[in-house]
């Protein structure tokens, strides 16, 4: 299918930031992507327009009954100045998973990806080339008539924005101390928590407050049923490896599908590693400690990629995990994924798009 | 203390709408209450000003994340003309411990009614007269900081808009039928629950849709622990009437303390009625139908005050209440709450404020 969409450029282009001094998420581009859903009608008139504010009447159902959905993925330069995308097509089907949860209607997932490659390509310039620094690109639909009442809204706006962003960690990877969290919960079976949406961050703010205020830079997320399975890391996919065996929370529901997370798990299959998507309780974590069993944790997303955890904090026992320093694997695979999203490794499972 | 808001009226005021033929959240009055969070400044600028569009930076955290909240309450004109608010202080309150759990700076409870007596006192001639119908207020928050990542935002807006809304039952109170939902859940231990945010509101959606397609107008919440325990009935809390005594969730974190509630509870200890906020599993339920001994079951919330219940559905086994009729303390219920809200029966409690 051949997608059209109408483009208008700015005129009065912003100045690009400075690659040395790049946050996450603060400075956006010239341009973004819109399209609009109308009941009746579908999916309509999506356009590349100048990045500006948008008009919402006050009881926009977003604003009120959180009906709103997001994702993230990263465009990168090559050397070769091609600008690619990692695994795009995942973040489609993710959508797809997340507007049927929350009712948003569907959206094409082609579609989805020709709106991101459209508006990339009006901002090509934007892509930073400098090491470690990326395009965030944010694709998002919230619900927009104007009404007050429980039920999905009848309009939406489906937008693309985009933010150079500088390298997560400034002078390479560093160990993380996480704390684990036994009050508040994240997600339970039932529920959204393997899903998209705004309503899911939110819910954590709390937790994350009380682990920065103990020193903690995130936490660690067990179950919300019996509060012993670990799950994920902050807003990342978390990975325990034990006695040669790398664990990960399994797909039941209750955590967020992560395109880094099921990157990791080809990876390490493809290297020979044993890799299991099983439930793993708290204990057992420290049981292998205990044992000097165990090697390595780290988190995977997209904003960082891999995060090593030097440090583990559960009802006040704290462990230091491969000595708080980066364990081999954590750096293997952040080689290498990082490798393959800038073009400089052998891309073997067509994981790249150029656009 | 002395709340000043500064006040601009429109120039051009919308026709009111007809009192017969009003819906639920359609219409907005001609002004509404604004006021700013900036950090390091606090809530500043509170004023009353035409209702209008608002203008968000497409990253606004409130699109993204959900950092939202809102609360509900009426407005009633009595036959003397007075305006008289239903509780705004339990509102005020309920507010204090949303924005705690999803950290939102917190909003002084007594400028919260401040704000919406200012509102409605300029748009009084919106207080519908016609019986069943009142001003529906809706006060909320909303984080408005632009930027993409996940912590709590800097810049907020505070605001308050009306909506006339006709009688919730055309032709006065009639039983709903509900469908006990065991599939997906609301809330869960350490959850957001019992907090009036949007994302508590976005995840009922989906099963809400099922309950329709099955041809029941609401869905009863079972506990998101061990899916036994009845917990809401779609957006309002539930009573279940067995053996003469009346029994509705506790307060545990998974439930709205509904303002409502609290004054159903109180007006049966005043009638000398055993009440009991204590967990009733839905087994319990049927085992009352079936010996008798469930004479009625209620919803209630600030939307429709009492909402009787005519018939159960849970695994497909359905159960009638009360002969699908409306009962006795339903309707007493009903007869004296919206009395005392408008001004009709002897408000004994001091709940009402007259704006």
């Amino acid at each position: 299918m051949n997608y059209e969409f109408k483009v208008t450029k700015t005129l009065s282009p912003k100045q690009k930031p400075d690659p040395d001094t790049l946050e996450f998420g603060k400075v956006f581009s010239d341009h973004m992507f819109v399209m609009n859903y109308t009941e009746g009608k579908g999916w309509h008139d999506g356009r590349v327009v100048p990045y500006a504010p948008i008009t919402l009447d006050p009881a926009a159902a977003v604003l009120h009954y959180a009906q709103e959905m997001f994702e993230g993925l990263k465009a990168y330069k090559t050397k070769e100045g091609k600008i690619l995308l990692f695994r795009p097509d995942m973040n489609a089907k993710r959508t797809t998973k997340t507007n049927d949860r929350i009712c948003i209607p569907a959206l094409d997932e082609e579609l989805f990806v020709e709106a991101i490659k459209a508006v990339v390509r009006v901002d090509a310039d934007w892509v930073p080339e400098k090491e470690g620094t990326s395009l965030y690109i944010r694709p998002f639909i919230i619900a927009t008539e104007p009404f007050l009442g429980v039920r999905s809204a009848k309009e939406y706006l489906f937008m693309v924005i985009l933010s150079p962003v500088g390298a997560y960690y400034k002078g390479g990877l560093a160990p993380t101390k996480i704390f684990v969290e036994d009050e508040y919960v994240r997600a339970a079976h039932g529920g959204t928590g393997y899903s998209k949406i705004g309503g899911n961050y939110v819910a954590g703010l709390k937790s994350q407050e009380k682990a920065h205020d103990k020193g903690y830079s995130q936490v660690l997320w067990l179950d919300g049923t019996e509060r012993k399975y670990v799950e994920e890391i902050g807003t990342s996919n978390a990975f325990f490896v034990i006695d040669g065996e790398v664990i990960t929370a399994p797909l039941e529901g209750t955590i967020l599908p992560g395109i880094t997370r099921d990157s990791v798990i080809h990876l390490l299959k493809d290297w020979g590693i044993t890799v299991s998507e099983r439930r793993l309780t708290i204990d057992e974590v420290y049981e292998a400690y205990d044992s000097g069993k165990l090697s390595e944790v780290f988190a995977s997303g997209t904003a960082a990629v891999i995060s090593p955890v030097g440090e583990l904090c559960w009802k006040e026992r704290k462990i230091q995990i491969h000595d708080g320093e980066i364990g081999e694997l954590s750096q293997k695979l952040y080689d290498v994924l990082s490798g393959i999203q800038l073009g400089n490794v052998e891309d073997k499972f067509g994981w790249t798009v150029e656009v």
